[in-house]
C-alpha cells in the first residue's frame, strides 16, 4: 500500500512511526509531505524544524525527552553566539543540529532545491520513508499581531515569523490571523504531485491544523491534487477532549475562530463533497458522538503513547478509507 | 608611541603580546595588519585563521597548547559534518570557533567589510590593540603544485588553496611558487594606510615571510606606504640557527629559492635604500655575524619563550629604529 501523509514536526514524526510500522508489516511505501512554514534562517543557517524533527525521529537520532532536536545534544555554539551578542538568543540551536543546518545551507546556496537537500540529508538518517518538503519555494507562516494601537485599521499590525511568535513569545501575543507568505505562488516540491497521484491513501497526521497542515494545503496544486485525486483522504484529530495533546493548537484555533474540539478541526478541513478535503475523520473515543457535516466520523483511541498504539490508529484510518490491511 | 605590526597568525599573535606589553608600559597604540591569504570558506563558513589566532590569543581565549583555535574547544559540529560525509574533513573546525565563523559569515553576507566584522568580533575579545585585515578585498594564497606530468610547460600545474596545501597535505606537495590571488588589485582595508602614515615605527613580526608577511606586502598600496612613509621599518627574523622556530617557513623559503637563514629572509625583504622595505633587521644571537646588504643587523635573543622575552625583543627593535622607550 502506498500512503501519503501530510504532517508537521514532532506530532507528525510520532505518527509517521506508526505509518512506517504498518508498511513494514504489509509492504508498500510512505511519502511524508512536510510543513515548511516554520522554516527560518537564523545566524545565517537555514533551519527546517519540521523536516528535521521527522528525519531525526525516524532516523533514531531525536531526543526522546525534549521532543525536538538531537539526542545527546550540546550547546556550545549557542553559548558562544550569545557571548558575541549575536541575536536571536531564543532559538534552541544545538551543536549537532548546527551541522545539519550547515550542510543544508551550503547545498541551498549552491542552488539545490530543498527537496534534493532533504534527500541528501536522509542518505545519512535512512528514515525508511520518503521525506518531501511541501514546496521548494517559500511558504512562510507569519502571525499577524496587533500592536495595541487605538484603531482597528490594521495599520499598526506586525507580522512575526512563526518561530518568533511561537518560540520567542510562546504564542502569548494575541494573533489576529496567520499568513502563509508565498503559498499562493509556491509550487509543490518535486515528487509531491506524483506521490499523491499514485497514493492508495492520504492521511492528515494529527498535527496542528492551523500552522502545520494548513500551510501544506495552502499550496494550491497540493490542495487540488488532494480534492481531485483518486485516493481517499482520512484525517486524525489532534484535539482530544477539547484540548491539544501537545503544543499550542488551542491558541492557533482560537485565532482562526475554530472551536478547539475534534468537531471544530474536522469542520475546518471539511468534507470533500462540500469543497473540503476529508473522506473520513478519526476522533478519540472520549470524543464519541462528534459529528462533522458530510464526513463519516470514526472513534478510536488517538493517544500516540507508543508505536503500537499509533499503528493501531493507522489501521483504523486504513479501514475507514475502505481499504484492507 | 604608535606602532604598526605586520603579522601572520600564531607567531604573530605571540609577538603582539610583547608589543602590547611595551605600549602598556610606555603608552601609545598598536595596530596589527594581519595576513588574510590563509582565509578560506569551508562548509559555508568564512574562516580567517590568522585574524582569529591573534584575536583569541590577545583576548585570552586561545588554546595555549595546540597553538591555534579556542581553549576548552569541543568538536561536535566537525564530527557531525563527517557523519554527513560533508567535505572537507581535514580542517579543524571547533564548536566555539564555529560561532565566530557564523557571526563573521552573517556580517559579510550582510555586506559589511572584513575590517568592520573584525572590529565587531573584537568588541567581545578586547585584544587591547587594533586588529586590521590587510585588505577588505580578496588576497588568497595559492600553492602552485606540479601534477607530476612529463613536461615542464606548466599545463598540468594545480593551484591549491594555501589551507589545502598546508593543513591537508602538511606542505608536503612540492610547490613551484605561491600566488596571492587578488593582491594586484586589492586595496588596503579601511584604516591601514592611516595607521601606517601615523606610525612612529613599523615592525615585521617574525612570521612566515613567504606566506604570512609577503601577502600583506603584496597589496600594492601597503608596500608603497611602507617604503615611502616616514616610519622606520624593522623586521625580526623568524629563522634561528637555520631553521624556523615553528611552522614550515623552511618549505616555503625553498619554494621561492631563498636560503632558510636569517640572512636569507633579511635579503628577501631587502633594504629600503635599494628598493626593499627594511631599515633594520633583528637576528638571534646564534646568528651573530649575519649580514644583509644595506641593512643594519642587530643581534638579540629572538625566542618568544614568554611575554617578558618578547617584550625584550620589541625593546631592541625600538632601539634599532633610533627611538627611545
Amino acid at each position: 500500500m502506498d500512503i501519503v501523509v501530510l504532517a508537521g514536526g514532532i506530532g507528525g514524526a510520532r505518527f509517521l512511526l506508526g505509518v512506517r510500522a504498518l508498511i513494514e508489516q504489509i509492504g508498500g511505501s510512505v511519502t511524508a509531505i512536510i510543513n515548511i512554514g516554520d522554516d527560518v534562517t537564523l545566524h545565517g543557517l537555514r533551519i527546517c524544524p519540521d523536516l528535521d524533527s521527522v528525519m531525526y525521529t525516524l532516523g533514531g537520532g531525536a531526543d526522546p525527552v525534549r521532543g525536538w532536536g538531537r539526542a545527546d545534544e550540546t550547546w556550545t555554539v549557542k553559548e558562544e553566539l550569545a557571548a558575541y551578542g549575536a541575536e536571536p538568543e531564543w532559538f534552541g540551536l544545538g551543536d549537532r543540529d548546527v551541522a545539519t543546518h550547515l550542510v543544508r545551507t551550503r547545498m541551498l546556496d549552491a542552488g539545490y532545491p530543498l527537496s534534493a537537500v532533504t534527500e541528501a540529508l536522509c542518505a545519512r538518517w535512512q528514515p525508511g520513508i520518503r521525506l518531501l518538503p511541501a514546496s521548494d519555494d517559500r511558504v512562510e507562516t507569519h502571525a499577524i499581531v496587533d500592536d495595541g494601537g487605538a484603531d482597528d485599521s490594521g495599520a499598526g499590525d506586525v507580522a512575526l515569523h512563526f518561530q518568533e511568535w511561537w518560540v520567542r513569545h510562546h504564542g502569548e501575543l494575541p494573533a489576529k490571523r496567520f499568513v502563509f507568505a508565498g503559498a499562493e505562488t509556491a509550487k509543490p516540491a518535486a515528487g509531491v504531485l506524483d506521490a499523491i497521484a499514485a497514493a492508495d491513501l492520504v492521511l492528515l497526521a494529527p498535527s496542528n491544523p492551523v500552522v502545520s497542515i494548513a500551510p501544506i494545503l495552502g499550496v494550491h496544486e497540493i490542495w487540488t491534487a488532494l480534492v481531485e485525486g483518486p485516493a481517499p483522504v482520512i484525517g486524525l484529530s489532534p484535539i482530544i477532549g477539547g484540548a491539544p495533546v501537545r503544543g499550542m493548537a488551542d491558541k492557533c484555533l482560537a485565532t482562526v475562530g475554530v472551536p478547539c474540539t475534534a468537531a471544530g478541526v474536522g469542520g475546518l478541513y471539511g468534507s470533500r463533497r462540500d469543497g473540503g478535503v476529508l473522506d473520513g475523520w478519526l476522533v478519540d473515543t472520549t470524543d464519541a458522538g462528534t459529528a462533522v457535516e458530510g464526513v463519516p466520523v470514526h472513534e478510536t483511541p488517538l493517544l500516540m503513547t507508543d508505536v503500537a498504539a499509533t499503528l493501531a490508529m493507522v489501521r483504523v484510518a486504513v479501514t475507514a478509507a475502505g481499504l484492507v490491511t
